[in-house]
């Protein structure tokens, strides 16, 4: 008798919204009030494995429905697939969502149509991991190179990296995986921290979180800029005299200022020695970034949390737009964009700096990074990782920091699953917390 | 007494498909069975004048749900607003929904929720030229180019086009506008024909097309290409001899290459002397833009009607990569976004030849067009709005062509109205079409 295969047999989708608006963490020039949020999906199968794929879209709150229900219009293609085949090449699913030719003109391949995609496939990912019983890092660094060629989409972007760079680059990654792999157990891999420098905290509290990051073996934090030059310039001369001359200060403007303006007020700002300019201005003008870090030199130009797709990122590259490359796990089209996009960086040596924070970004991003070093880059020199120090509560393998290093994590999977009672508690707008909330609000709960 | 002041009382929201994809009418290299949909908003208020505001944005299919549900999204900014304040600046709407941090995050100001806020804007400029009594077109040409300016948001696009260049344009632009209004009352604007050029027709169809396409009084007709080089050397073979040496053809590849093919591609059909070459890679590469259109001149290169928003449009003109700029009325952040757009062309010194056809395309682009013409380029010459042959029927005010040509619309408003019964029959799942056609293919009605 033959056996069933195992098929996806449900796509959850869930509402996750944390108030995290009533306290100012997050606050920046552009996001006064975030409401960290989750579109979130579970993937369900009969395999009787006990295995789930999980994976979500980070929004900042309203809204967060409208990603729901584009994850949703999604279900067509995932269930009824068999569980191995999907988890055998995440790419076929990937094929099958960017191409779907009527939900791509919702984008092509941006905004809310393929962050959902994105969802989908990193809940495949770790669908995939699970059962290989291994974090995605070392699933990724162990896989034979010419199979991770095959889960890139090389369409628009052929003329920047072909397969046969790809599959060069991706040889050549593997010498000495090894013994890095010994070293990233060993040590962790670099972070740095955002926590201190939120806009809305006061001078004394971004000292005392200043010193504080430093205490903690942090070698770069993280201010955000953008609102007022003159609390600008007061917080960055704070900053600097609570952490030394040691310690690397990036700034980050949210994509606050038009291009002029982002040259100016860098430029304002550069006897602070910052090390780099974070979303100076739109994520989508590539040839506004070029401009302003051909201005601002010596301080880096970094973007990318924001940046749509491979595509834009290409030309980013192309264009020697910037010095630092910024992913994003939730943002464009899962891990099988990510692998393009962090093959370009390596083709045109950039250093990949991920965007993190949020709920579950650090979970998600610390493992493309790990990934990276051992059998990409084969560095961490100038790498580093956003870790923000929120919500890490609710996930069942939260991040681990170490003297201000992520630990590599050891839980097999993507580091996605977020623990059943926050999604019960923060669901929206039915969750206990919600509802609870309301009432004390005195509204009907 | 003091009367209370009319407010928006509602924001209703609609799915409404119509089943195309059973004809091979719209058939391309990249929409194979595209479903012609509406996601479509009614602003309704309490004035008791008859007004109502129309909106929508043009989908394929799938996904108008999420389109619906992005609409849906911005209610609680619209709801309440005073009639007269929100016809008086529809800036105003647009800066509150741009700016809604959170929403923000799903973009920004690109795919669904871009495409929501240009639905939401596109029906109050209805509703604005209604309250008028003048066709949209008219408005604009009319009102003082100081309030024109007022409503458009020049963030990001500053350093190609400041307020002061705009208000200049605008002021030149309106030198000799009655003369032209009248030349246009008269003659109308001109359009070229999509209707032969369809993948999915056989090369009989093509040839009768074409030649009824001249017949009609068009100049300019448009093929699809880009599935298989053989075919289309045949196909634009047989089109060039159906129409002519006098008649201009324009190729069409909806992004279907990568920059290498493009090139390739439309350097093998240029013996046929193509007008242009449409989307020939993705709408997001603009450096491969400019690299195909370096590269296949004298053939033209047009992009537009995927371009997310007015900063992918500036930097297409900065890099010197597109010669017609295609502007779609229900892609970006509806009118306001439009005029910004038109201001770059213009100072670019770019024709503007608009993408149309979908369902309702042509009716709402139209007055972009012919409000360029009076008031902006003064000049119709190498500029014509695509005419699709489609769903025209479903609107109260139907575009009106003569002799291949737009006649200017003269009902008040945006023609964005669609006839109630249409609504009633192609409303998805639940309206009378729907529920007919699966009754009658023996499913549940």
């Amino acid at each position: 008798m033959t056996a069933t295969p195992a098929r996806i047999t449900a796509v959850d989708t869930y509402d996750v919204r944390f108030p995290t608006s009533r306290e100012l963490d997050g606050s920046d020039a552009m996001n006064p009030d975030p409401d960290y949020s989750a579109a979130y999906v579970v993937l369900r199968t009969d395999a009787h494995d006990g295995h789930e794929g999980h994976g979500f879209t980070f929004t900042t709150g309203r809204g967060n429905d409208v990603q729901v229900a584009a994850i949703g219009a999604l279900r067509p293609h995932i269930v009824g697939r068999s569980v191995q085949e999907l988890c055998a090449d995440p790419g076929s699913l990937s094929r099958d969502l960017i191409g779907d030719s009527q939900l791509r003109w919702l984008g092509p391949e941006k905004g809310v149509m393929h962050m959902a995609i994105g969802a989908a496939l990193n809940a495949v990912w770790d669908l995939a991991a699970k059962r290989e019983d291994k974090p995605l890092w070392q699933l990724l660094a162990h896989v034979d190179p010419e199979w991770l060629v095959s889960q890139v989409d090389f369409r628009y972007i052929a003329d920047a990296l072909s397969p046969e760079d790809a599959l060069r680059l991706l040889r050549e990654g593997r010498t000495g995986v090894a013994g890095r792999e010994t070293a990233l157990l060993e040590d962790g891999y670099p972070g740095y921290t955002t926590s201190p420098g939120w806009l809305g905290y006061s001078d004394d509290k971004l000292t005392r979180l200043a010193k504080q990051a430093v205490a903690d073996g942090f070698t770069q934090i993280k201010l955000k800029v953008g609102a007022d030059l003159d609390d600008d310039i007061r917080r960055l001369r704070t900053a600097r005299a609570a952490v030394g001359d040691g310690i690397r200060i990036a700034i980050d403007a949210n994509q606050r200022w038009n291009v002029d303006e982002a040259i100016e007020w860098t430029n304002a700002l550069a006897m602070f020695d910052p090390y780099w300019i974070e979303e100076p201005t739109s994520p989508d003008d590539i040839l506004g970034h070029a401009a302003v870090r051909r201005a601002v030199a010596p301080v880096k130009v970094a973007t990318g949390e924001h940046v749509q797709n491979r595509i834009v990122f290409k030309q980013l590259l192309q264009a020697g737009a910037i010095d630092v490359l910024q992913i994003d796990a939730a943002r464009v089209g899962g891990v099988n964009e990510n692998l393009a996009i962090l093959l370009l960086a390596a083709k045109f040596g950039v250093p990949v700096c991920p965007h993190a924070g949020g709920v579950g970004l650090c979970e998600l991003v610390q493992h493309l990074s790990m990934f990276d070093y051992l059998a990409l880059s084969g560095t961490t020199e100038n790498r580093v990782i956003e870790f923000v120090d929120h919500l890490h509560e609710h996930f069942t393998a939260p991040v681990i920091m170490r003297e201000g290093r992520y630990r590599a994590p050891l839980a097999p999977g993507f580091s996605a699953t977020m623990r059943e009672e926050s999604i019960a508690a923060y669901h929206y707008p039915d969750g206990t917390f919600w509802v609870a909330d309301r009432a004390a609000q005195g509204g009907t709960a």
